[in-house]
């Protein structure tokens, strides 16, 4: 047990989290969804005050030259606070997935042994400069019955203090403790790094945001991390692939949204179809802006490729650039994959059903496609209904994290005097 | 990619057992269970092998003043290694976790989707003293088809080589790769530090040990950990205690086995049945030569208890040494105890339904338990065959860990043609 007579405003912040989360786990379900409600009423009837204190944010980050691209992603619009408070209504929608019987079996000794579905408890949330994900990331983590422990970045403190107030204010009204949201305003370095320590308050740590924050967390935190977000996908064309198929595919996987994770960053290409396809690959991908950036084989057929490098195969672009590697065989692409893939999503583009196969087996990552666009890899489009990030990782969860995924379990033994011999 | 014109034996390692995973992620059950059987038969015909070795590390220790209890847990004797043979062919036994499908769905615009459960990959296990650790966890980590980098005490190391050996070049004669088992034979600091650095390489680490060997290693790896083994167990004699019940759970969970994580380690007793559970209870322990550290209540009855300051609730004290505390309800109980656990196992002595109910609900543990020992947390006591350890963490896996709890999962998506909107 820590004891300090003074202590920091992180200390008080995770004491309270920790003591909040015990009344969360045993919240009901209509509690919870009528506070959701609540609560996306309040953010729109509140939307003025909160477009004021963002206001405050983009005149700072103006005037400190912030870029266009990161200035949308701090913009506030009445439109966007109707989705934030669209989206806690559709988690109000979504099934509990607290106090799900997992498993129940019974001992040759009489005990009774129950795996039930509960609350992670204490979640901490590290994100940059969106703050439509201060709502999001309440929403998710308290429909599984977390407490959430949120440190959004410098350039939103002003949003997600007003977003984070019209929570606690409207939880308040509930009857149900404010600390279900915690968010901490101080938001140097140094107290990032103390909230990575903090292992007797928070129970898991996501990272929400680019690679270099992403790392930052990784590196530093002694909390369980889950890691989200990186995604340098694969498609392969196949010797037997349908090029008519292909084309389609690549572009969609490639410039539907070029920002995103799951968005096509490189493709590997069997030499027995470079003729083939192609002329009119290049042609789809140059008529989309894309730079082309290829090996020695691609470039015989396509001679406005830049030439690629080794370091462009490991590349997660998030750009109008896609990097292209011929291949002599299936085992050959499996191998270059599973090398360059961050374990994120990966498709084949075949006709082969044993090559399917082979592909789906072999490559370890988190999502494993056939004759689809890899940007099907989301908490939507599986059905989760929401997503808290696309982990990366082995552990815990993989891929899209819904609900479910932001639970752990936990064994009840029902006994009536057992004694082990 | 790291790249290096020297690479040290830990980086080769690395490699080595990056590059086998993907064998051994598709390794039949036959075959898996094939190898499992013929490495316990190698074991007990090279036991003579396995045993000098063990008396080299005996000597070097007895020479260097190791205690009795450690030279205990390093000694390996020929039942000892019939043991380790065995434990592994109880695992060939066990139903293959790898491919089950975990679920399947179809999304309206016609992709098939199927969570399938898959290796981890490449786990790492840092271990002190046991050389029978070799073998058992390269028995789980290999039927659950992840490879598995091990890294032994000093103490151990000829004992681990030995074994080590025997394992690898059976799998070398079964046609396996070798690298399946990969041990690191530089045992000193820096190399377990760089170890828990491999996040290329390895995608999770189980320290098996002490807690200081636990504390280190989520102090300094960037690899995901699940800690292990730290138990502050409770018991709680609730008002509608069965005192007839309650003394042989207590005293069988706190002296049945002394030194492991799911022994008792606290009791926490109601006011209202100090009078009637003490003496008998007090009687029971002192004849077990079980030193008891009270607050004030019970040491007003038992007067022969040593005084428990705040520290002795926070201890797990593997030995002869229980705590007490009385609280006024089952609140303060289940407040006492959600303060004080370190996660594992604690249990409730009641007859009251309600109080159970309470108890099961509100206890944040891995394992909650009504009228049972608390030592029946174990991966054979709940039929899970064999065990890599007791989780005392939320994510991805809590309480006994058998060989579905050394997996992950990845989702295969097989469309036509599907591009997203």
């Amino acid at each position: 047990m820590r004891k300090e007579i003074s202590m920091s405003n992180l200390e008080k912040i995770g004491q309270r989290a920790a003591a909040a989360k015990f009344e969360l786990q045993t919240l009901s379900t209509e509690k919870k969804n009528k506070a959701l409600r609540a609560i996306a009423e309040a953010l729109q009837k509140r939307g003025n005050e909160i477009l004021e204190s963002n206001a405050k944010d983009l005149k700072i980050a103006e005037a400190n030259g912030m870029n266009s691209g990161l200035l949308d992603r701090l913009r506030l619009t009445k439109e966007r606070i109707d989705a934030m408070a669209e989206g806690l209504v559709q988690i109000a929608q979504l099934p509990d997935p607290i106090g799900e019987v997992l498993e129940r079996f019974d001992r040759p000794n009489g005990l009774h042994i129950t795996k039930l579905r509960v609350p992670l408890g204490v979640i901490g949330i590290i994100y940059e400069s969106r703050p439509n994900v201060t709502a999001d990331a309440f929403g998710l983590c308290f429909k599984s019955g977390n407490v959430v422990v949120l440190k959004g970045g410098s350039d939103a403190i002003h949003s997600n203090i007003a977003v984070s107030t019209v929570i606690r204010e409207t939880l308040a009204i509930e009857g149900i403790t404010q600390d279900a949201v915690c968010l901490i305003t101080d938001t140097d370095r140094q107290t990032a790094n103390a909230l990575m320590k903090m292992n007797q308050y928070i129970d898991v740590l996501i990272p929400r945001g680019g690679a270099g924050l992403i790392k930052a967390v990784v590196e530093n935190s002694t909390i369980p991390v889950i890691e989200t977000g990186t995604g340098n996908c694969h498609i392969y064309i196949d010797e037997d692939a349908d090029i008519s198929k292909a084309i389609p595919i690549i572009i969609n996987a490639k410039t539907q949204r070029i920002g995103v994770c799951n968005a096509c960053e490189s493709l590997v290409i069997n030499e027995k179809v470079l003729d083939k396809a192609l002329p009119a690959l290049g042609e789809a991908l140059r008529a989309n802006n894309v730079e082309m950036r290829a090996d020695e084989s691609v470039r015989a057929i396509l001679p406005d490729c830049v030439s690629a490098t080794e370091e462009d195969y490991g590349r997660e672009y998030l750009d109008y650039i896609i990097s292209m590697k011929t291949v002599a065989s299936i085992e050959e692409a499996i191998a270059h994959i599973n090398h360059y893939t961050t374990g994120h999503s990966d498709a084949i583009i075949t006709e082969n059903d044993e090559h399917a196969r082979m592909f789906l087996e072999r490559i370890d990552s988190a999502c494993v496609y056939v004759n689809a666009s890899t940007r099907f890899t989301d908490g939507f489009e599986f059905g989760f209904g929401a997503e808290i990030g696309i982990s990366t990782q082995k552990l815990h969860a993989r891929g899209p994290m819904g609900l479910k995924e932001l639970t752990a379990y936990k064994y009840t033994i029902e006994g009536n005097g057992q004694i082990r011999e």
